[in-house]
């Protein structure tokens, strides 16, 4: 329900139709008692931005992300609105939190102030039950939903990924071909891209026959010191491990605080493989080998594959990107 | 000009000038006329959400930054977007950059759109060169300019700050009263809060009798390597120091990092204190003592007096924030 088909229905041009919502008086009354009653027959609630400038849309993207000072989504959104930016777009930001509840009346917000389309950015927006993702395959009906490294199935959504499990699942193969047998895991959530993560690491382990063991596999909240704590607390507990993988670069760091703590040697003793490569690779000593998930790249095609929804083109419903692995020093490879 | 002007001069009410802006049916042709032909004498550009709502106000806030990916900032966008949240403001973001032809194109572009304020957010929005701002005062002729940390006198501008130069003061003396006598410092600009703590700095030194040294004063990139380097650099080159302190933690870190590669003892041998006490400040072994420069208070109080400015209160031009010590592990204190 546009402009256009107020237009049509109405028997005027797009310029009439403009003028009655912009309240110029260049406009019999005729005319606009027939716009205004077509409008109210259709039931279109015309786009604010789009009345001002006389357009059919409001230039205005709405970027969603959990949490904008988490470092990953914080590179995130200066892309996505540098991007945006670059083709005359504005971006209304909405920290959502991680409660269903509220990303569910963000969405509802954005979509009420008629934006041109919602990036959703960050995997935990698809939730583990696929039927509490139905508001957002719902909005798609009427506005168009990118993904940025989520995936979800349906019309008008597409996802941008970066291929997660072939990145861990690679890394953990190069780990286990340095010699390392008892690789511990920690993860910070069970997103669409945490899952990934965790997927890749079993599937090297199996492929190399080692046993998947749940005794070496933890989730931790996205903390240095959680991470630090948790493993001086398993190392205590007895448990031997002689490599740690993360989901997230934070976590890595607090594996080499734990390892400082402990007098082990990294990476003769232990190794440690972050995720992210971000600014906490290179804060500790020796520097953390990390997966780069490229979210710099992951923002440019989203919006590319969103301009081509724009231009009524045939947008590719998931692209995903490469990871890759960057060495530093705490692997021996 | 807003609403409010054009129904004064009109002597209708705001209820009556808003059905014109919403192309309603129930005004009377003579009505809607006066309205437009006050509009147009007035030189009114009807806000395009105030339209769409029937008010004198988009409900939005500009939030410019010039690097949404800093973690300052990011807290900063995190803490501003939730607080204006809650009063129902949505916020539009504007990351510029650091040239000052980008910032004024921003600026401007905000207030192409009407938006009902702008908040200016990290002290890089004012250019040491006084004349250079005036675009900012200009702004404020017509719109409310908030200042996170960052100072400009003038009407319709109103500033939150950090108390830098008592922070830094402090810390300086405390480094000084623990036996340090050569206390090096790494910053990352000379933005308006830069000065602030380098004044800070300078102010402890003389308090105490010691010399202000430019052969122990640095600009450095907000780069962890960056400052690793640049003290090793100086190391070699002969300079003696046994304290580092620094505008910001990853400088600090940077700074563990050199004590690490020279075997230097810290903090016995070095003392080291960061700023912003960020995350940044866990990473490393020892942890960082740091200055936490309240971002999460500074933009709350920025946000209860952009509430005073809207309800036509008399809001402080300036507030001002004490910030904290942390101590941690880098100083002998």
């Amino acid at each position: 329900m546009n402009i256009y088909d107020v237009s049509k229905k109405a028997g005027v041009s797009i310029a009439t139709v403009s003028r009655v919502l912009n309240g110029s008086p260049n406009v019999s009354d005729r005319t606009r008692n027939l716009v205004l009653k077509v409008m109210d027959e259709l039931g279109y609630t015309p786009n604010v931005f789009a009345r001002g400038l006389g357009l059919g849309t409001i230039q205005t993207i709405g970027i969603m992300c959990s949490d904008s000072s988490d470092p990953y989504l914080a590179h995130a959104i200066y892309y996505l609105e540098q991007g945006l930016r670059g083709y005359g777009y504005d971006s209304i930001l909405c920290c959502t939190g991680n409660s269903l509840e509220n990303k569910q009346k963000y969405l509802e917000l954005l979509r009420s102030k008629k934006v041109d389309a919602i990036i959703l950015a960050g995997s935990k927006f698809i939730e583990p039950k696929l039927r509490d993702n139905d508001y957002i395959t719902e909005a798609a009906q009427e506005i168009p939903i990118m993904l940025v490294n989520g995936f979800l199935e349906g019309n008008n959504i597409c996802c941008t990924l970066c291929d997660d499990r072939s990145a861990t699942h690679e890394a953990a193969g190069k780990l286990i071909a340095s010699g390392c047998r008892s690789i511990l895991y920690l993860y910070t959530s069970r997103s669409y891209s945490g899952m990934g993560k965790l997927h890749g690491y079993q599937d090297a382990l199996g492929g190399c026959g080692l046993p998947v063991r749940k005794d070496l596999i933890y989730q931790c909240p996205k903390d240095v010191l959680a991470a630090r704590d948790l493993l001086l607390k398993l190392h205590t507990s007895g448990l031997f491990f002689d490599a740690v993988m993360t989901s997230d670069d934070t976590l890595a760091v607090g594996a080499v605080k734990y390892a400082h703590a402990t007098r082990r040697s990294i990476p003769d003793d232990l190794s440690i493989i972050g995720y992210n490569n971000s600014s906490y690779a290179v804060c500790t000593d020796p520097e953390l080998t990390s997966i780069d998930s490229r979210i710099e790249a992951l923002c440019a095609t989203t919006i590319n594959t969103l301009m081509i929804v724009f231009n009524g083109g045939n947008a590719p419903s998931r692209t995903t990107i490469a990871a890759d692995l960057i060495k530093r020093a705490t692997t021996k490879f």
